[in-house]
């Protein structure tokens, strides 16, 4: 299916204000960039590269007062997510190379302090698929889900004491519930159709079965189309909007996701 | 100053033809992309990597048929190309590791055969970008332009022979004689405003003084904006339509650019 | 001067052990390979690859029973570091692209909670080379050494809350330190001369001046001739030795470094 | 099994002479490193990098006068090459983007214009690994064997056109061949047992059946164990001794290759 999605970001800074921006979706495996649109106003020159993860990042120096950047795209996605129950766990020794970064513990998912709980979560579930769908539906259960976006991010650890958290906690939790089974798990940024209120969403994917596959332990069961942004090893490596300096005040950013008709 | 650039491609296929497209320009030092279009008609599953020499490649499997590619996309880039007469010649050994690979003959440009010609060439120019400039010139003096598209590109040795080319084959030789002097070169492919008749268009950047410079020996002195596509050691690297399998035909490729107002 | 380094781990797998070793040191911009050795006993077959900091990893998967990794290498490195005091702060808008990573926060370096305590820290040193060799005499003189090793690293915060630990901790601090102000620093593991009691060890470097310094806050003005193993964000990046499955005992590792006359 | 392999090249030079050499062995998938040494004499700064094949590459400046390179490694490998009969041909729309630039015309290896030749050569073999060996043996037939190394290599159409050659030659004709048949395939240098008389070697190898597979069209059915030194498109890709500015005379250069027990 066909989806638009976009973000607009208004900030007043007080002075010229390096930025780094994650804000251009890139046509991979899983979607296709139909058309797209990056505008900044007042314009000011700006670069792109990728980084180590595949991502590309914007960088620019927002001028001081008021500056906008304005994205949107047209991206064919999936209509329905891929499920794979049975796909069978991967053993470490015949992971590919490039995806062995995504074992490790990481800034937010301390995977190597969780494995009590890792082995609650998955309970008896056969190793692989089955075992990721059990931690994704027990991270929805075991925890609150809080509608209000919190500035600073916090560990899984903290999020599994706290029992509670945003789309973005879910996912850590989940991402390193999964790495202590020795599963690559890796945090995804983007858009998620019908999301309520809309903003920016996070979830995860697990490397299972040969290949990545999706799961949003916020809204389990809930298959509706998504537009990746960036991934990472967890919300430390996909900042989609990274600003250095002193804090830029007051930022608001609108997010819109809408299926388009073909 | 910003411009409207793309291209439509027809073409009809026999049977499934895998293709390679390199027409997805980029955001990089010296471009930043404000919109982009990319459709394929009848919509198929594409996939895109970044290849070895950073350009974006599209993946698809062109179906039986008619088939059309239209791209299009505004790019703000600078009015006037950086001049730098007078940037030195950067000794081999303080490269960049990454800018080595441009200093090694290619499949069309055979760098290792052409030293007596460089060195008539680059004249007594200073050491340097004056020695790319002074190069530049030369070809464009040397070679006859041919107007009309060659299918088959010959290689720099050839296109000396023969005393005249496309835009192409002047980038090809003059890629050549740069490295025969140890100076990086590289080939890049693109939109060029005002280009008569209108169609892709082939230039080369040079290494010097501690960054890449841009040369067009088809048009020197023309001082016109350019949008860069792709970017390889020559045209084996970057074949912008790129097609496996028996033979397309007819295919058809309109190319436009157009300066927008701000 | 040239020094001989090398390592020896004994360990006792229960089963089949999948591991990654970071164990063989690479010839780079300020040390070279001159002879090397990695031997396995008993032998199974390895292989190796590249990561995304640039380090050798090997791969293998250590049989039950007693299992003996060895490696040595004789390498050529400065005999002083280098220093450049007033060597200046680089923007990070003017920043290398591929630095940009050793700028954000890290699984064991929360550089977004230190703030306050990198002005303290960093006093009123000049800007750049100086900041950096202020925050590592800063922790030198904060930090109580401890010379045992911990097993299970702490973050930089939980480091400055003890006021004590290992080189490693001591490293995690310092980078967190300098990230705080915005300077790109980085972990690096690998062998110091004159280490007492000898084992592997951790330091860091900061990028200021164009290009990456070396700082040690174990051993300030200590100018011990040191080899790179390995470099990442910290040490979750960097472990040279990673064991998956239960755990592995009892595992020893035996570390010597000697100086070679020429 | 186990081979100590190794070469020692002197060189008198005029003048400071910048050289990128590729004469350091990595451990991969299907060699392990276990000893190795790399001596320069006199000795001078030498730095290294992985180039965009993987290729470890070491960069130095050799100074004016008698210069020594030495160089050896003991290398665990398969006693035996693999061979897989029957293995498939991967359609282009399959195979992995990493593995795409193999299937491109490169310098010495002008697939694009053998088509003809490799529908002979190939014959009526079974589409995939069973054409792979048609070409190899095809190659060895045609071609005669030119026991002395030829400084300065031909293409492939030139190869053809001449009917014999060095073995560069026979693997640049294998190589174009395979790629004229849209089967990815790729140069390879290195050390092979018991070659007579003894230097370094090229062969090639080709990807069917989901992996990379080794074919040596020189000495097909010697199956001798075999280290890689690099491998790339072709032997532009390669070059295991690159020297810059005024040629180095003379030059020599002693290979060895001896089984160990272990």
């Amino acid at each position: 299916m066909r989806l638009e999605v976009g973000c607009v970001i208004r900030m007043e800074c007080p002075q010229p204000t390096p930025l780094i921006l994650l804000l251009r979706p890139r046509s991979g495996r899983y979607q296709w960039i139909i058309s797209e649109r990056y505008a900044l106003t007042p314009h000011v020159p700006a670069t792109e590269y990728v980084d180590g993860f595949g991502n590309l990042c914007q960088r620019l120096v927002a001028p001081p007062g008021l500056f906008t950047v304005e994205t949107s795209a047209e991206v064919d996605v999936a209509a329905e997510e891929a499920i794979a129950s049975g796909a069978p766990y991967v053993p470490v020794e015949t992971l590919p190379d490039e995806v062995l970064v995504y074992l490790m513990p990481s800034r937010f998912c301390e995977s190597d302090r969780l494995g009590a709980v890792a082995s609650e979560a998955a309970g008896s579930a056969a190793m692989g698929y089955d075992q990721v769908a059990a931690i994704s539906q027990w991270v929805y259960q075991h925890l609150t889900y809080l509608p209000e976006s919190d500035p600073s991010p916090v560990s899984a650890l903290e999020v599994y004491a706290r029992g509670e958290g945003v789309c973005r906690d879910f996912a850590h939790l989940a991402v390193a519930l999964c790495r202590s089974l020795n599963i690559p798990a890796r945090m995804v940024a983007g858009y998620l159709q019908d999301l309520e209120p809309m903003d920016l969403h996070a979830w995860f994917e697990a490397y299972v079965g040969g290949r990545w596959y999706t799961f949003d332990p916020t809204r389990p069961g809930n298959n509706k189309a998504r537009v990746t942004l960036a991934q990472g090893r967890d919300a430390a490596d996909i900042p989609v909007f990274n600003q250095f300096g002193p804090p830029v005040t007051p930022s608001r950013m609108d997010v819109f996701v809408r299926p388009l008709s073909r």
